[in-house]
This record gives structure tokens, C-alpha cells and sequence, in this order.
């Protein structure tokens, strides 16, 4: 699944193909640094998009799904789902409205979603709870058997999914190179602020100063 | 519109009712801050989400829609869409597990898409670069007519949106509170880095100081 050639149709990125990848390394690292996902589906004719949480174990991908799992119990084979994973690096402003962009990472992942059995589940929160913050599953009090009944997880395989990315710099056209119009990227990325929270695992030694 | 009792089923925040919010000024304000929105539509009976940028004008929210325009031309009338824009603002780390979860607001419109027309396209284009860098339109060379008319932008209307919102801190049960756990929000920012451009308007007076 690592080259445009072989992989199929709906998977190939159409628009702008050079920035497509198909290979897991891509595509696992991008998923396994965002901490929000899109998950799109269709409900009474109506696509609908909403934002979960989610993490990667391996070759599936876990979302938060209580928005979708009341749909999904009454579907008797799995629902056609799409997660798309979008990290924003920059604003790249060109010497031309035009050839305005941005970098960004993302992932697009199509399947059939099923909802998380109960042998499974305990694994796959340990996951998203990860996902949100590192070593906070050992911290926190973990889930008794009711709270895992009352929390709906959703698996996607992973081998129907491509990478989309725009890295480096603005692509100006050769005319407009002389225009007095700074052009350049705005590096953006998703920051924590310090929080007591940070100090005390960095007190208690758990991990490195920010 | 700005009633839960009163919006469509469809509309309506099903999943923690409370966190719903249906006024336009919530969802305006959500959507003229997010940088980037996710687009769902189906293809070829698989749900599709891919990122793209946005820009409310009025009633309206414009999308970059280069993806999605290929399809749209060939359907008589529009294409059902759903445009969801979130922004992510804190780790809400309760002392459970199961009581973990994000400060986020998000909006959710429902529409059927049609392309923008040539007469319109200009305006959209300006309100999509301002929202990216808001200044750029009039500072980098605007589009010529060639450049317009390969630019696709598509116009949703904003007369099916709704607005989920959670804010403020962890909620924990009675039973944990007494538990040596560390609880609270580590808010969360998309930060730009300061950059050569921002210190240029600065210098120019166009901007305060960061």
C-alpha cells in the first residue's frame, strides 16, 4: 500500500497527487501525534461530521463513539465510516493571493467502523486515554466493569487509509518574484500552556522539564 | 433558531444536550476563529472527509472546495454536505479515567453546497485569504481572471448549524474526590511562532506587538 500505482481508487490523493502517501510509517506518525479526529458517516441521507478523540494500537485505528454508537447498534454489519486526522503547520503566504496555502499533515482512513466488543475495550481506552496524555491511565483511577459498559469505542481497520502533505516553502509564480510582498510560512502548531499539572510530573520525575 | 425545542431533530445535540448551543452568535464566533474546517460528503457511497479552509461571510460559509468540486459539477443541484469546524482548547484530566475529556467548542453545518459563481468568487476568495492571514488580500497580488476562474469555492448556508460547546473544569463523582490524583484542564492554543511577517507589520504599523 506504499505507492500511488497500487493502491485503490478512492484512496489516491486526486488533487495535487505529489503530496500523497499510501505508506503506514506516514500515516501511522500522523495519526499517533494528533489528538483530534474527524469522523464523517451518513445519517438519514445526511452526511454528518463530527470531532472525536482517537488512537492508534497497531493496524486499527479507535475513536470515540458514542455520537455514532447508537446508530451503529441498530446496523447490522458495521457502518462505512471515514476518520480524517488533520494537523495544521502553517500558513504559507505567497506573493500572490493564489498561491496562498497551508503545510498540514493529514490522514484519511475509510472502512467499515465496528463498535469495540467488551474483551477489547478495556485496551482500547487504556489507549485513548493515552493518546490524551501520556502515563495518565496509571495516574487516574481506572474504569470499573459499569463505566466500561457505558463507553462506546468504534475500531477502523487501518488498511484503507492515505496521507495528504504540504511541507516547505511558498511556490510563487516566476513574475511575481520581484513584487514588494513579503512572502514566507507562519509555523503554527497545537500548544499545552504550562500547567500544574506539567510541574508535577516533572517534580515527581516522570518526565523532563517543558 | 436559537432554541433547542425549536431547531430540526437533526440539528439538535443529542449526545449531552446541554453542551448544545443554537444562537448564531455562538456559532459565528466558533466559526470566524477556526483556521480550518472538515468537509463530509459522500462518494460513491463511501462518507468522505477532508480538511480545507472556510470563511463566514454573512449567512454564508464559503469552503475551499477544489476536492469536492469535480463532483459537484456533475450533480444537478448541489451535493448534501456537512462542514464541522473544532477547536480544541484543554485536557479536562479528571481523577477517573472515565471522567476524562476535552474543552472544545464546535459547529456543525448541514447544507446542500452549490459552487460559487464568477461574480461572487471574488469576494469569497478575499474573505477565505483574510480569515487565513487577516491584511493579506490587500498586501499580495490579487487574483487575475484566469487564476479566479481556477479556484473553486463552494457556499453553504448557515440556516442548519449548530454549535456543541464544553468549558470550565473536571467533573469527578462524589466517591473520588478524596483521591491522589492530580485533576484539572491544561488549556490548549493553536500558537503561531513569531515570525519575520508578523515583526514586518508590526514594524509598519499595521499591527500591535505580539
Amino acid at each position: 500500500m506504499s505507492d500511488r500505482r497500487t493502491v485503490a481508487p478512492h484512496l489516491r490523493v486526486k488533487r495535487e497527487p505529489h503530496r500523497g502517501a499510501y505508506d503506514r510509517e506516514t500515516i501511522d506518525a500522523i495519526l499517533d501525534e494528533a489528538l483530534l479526529c474527524h469522523l464523517g458517516f451518513q445519517v438519514e441521507g445526511r452526511p454528518t461530521v463530527i470531532p472525536t478523540l482517537h488512537a492508534r494500537v497497531g493496524d486499527r485505528l479507535y475513536v470515540h463513539g458514542s455520537a455514532a454508537s447508537r446508530m451503529l447498534r441498530h446496523a447490522a454489519s458495521g457502518m462505512p465510516m471515514c476518520a480524517t486526522v488533520t494537523l495544521f503547520d502553517g500558513l504559507v503566504l505567497a506573493r500572490s493571493v493564489f498561491n496562498h496555502s497551508v503545510n498540514y499533515r493529514s490522514v484519511v482512513v475509510f472502512g467499515t467502523a465496528t463498535l469495540v466488543d467488551d474483551a477489547e475495550k478495556r485496551e482500547a481506552l487504556r489507549a485513548l486515554t493515552e493518546q490524551l496524555a501520556p502515563g495518565r491511565w496509571d495516574e487516574a483511577r481506572q474504569p470499573t466493569a459499569k463505566e466500561l459498559k457505558a463507553t462506546s469505542i468504534l475500531s477502523l481497520p487501518l488498511d484503507e487509509a492515505s496521507a495528504k502533505v504540504r511541507t516547505g516553502a511558498e511556490e510563487d509564480e516566476p513574475e511575481d518574484l520581484d513584487l514588494p510582498v513579503w512572502a514566507g510560512v507562519v509555523p503554527v502548531h497545537l500548544a499545552a500552556e504550562p500547567s500544574e499539572y506539567e510541574w508535577r510530573r516533572v517534580h515527581d520525575g516522570r518526565v523532563g522539564a517543558p
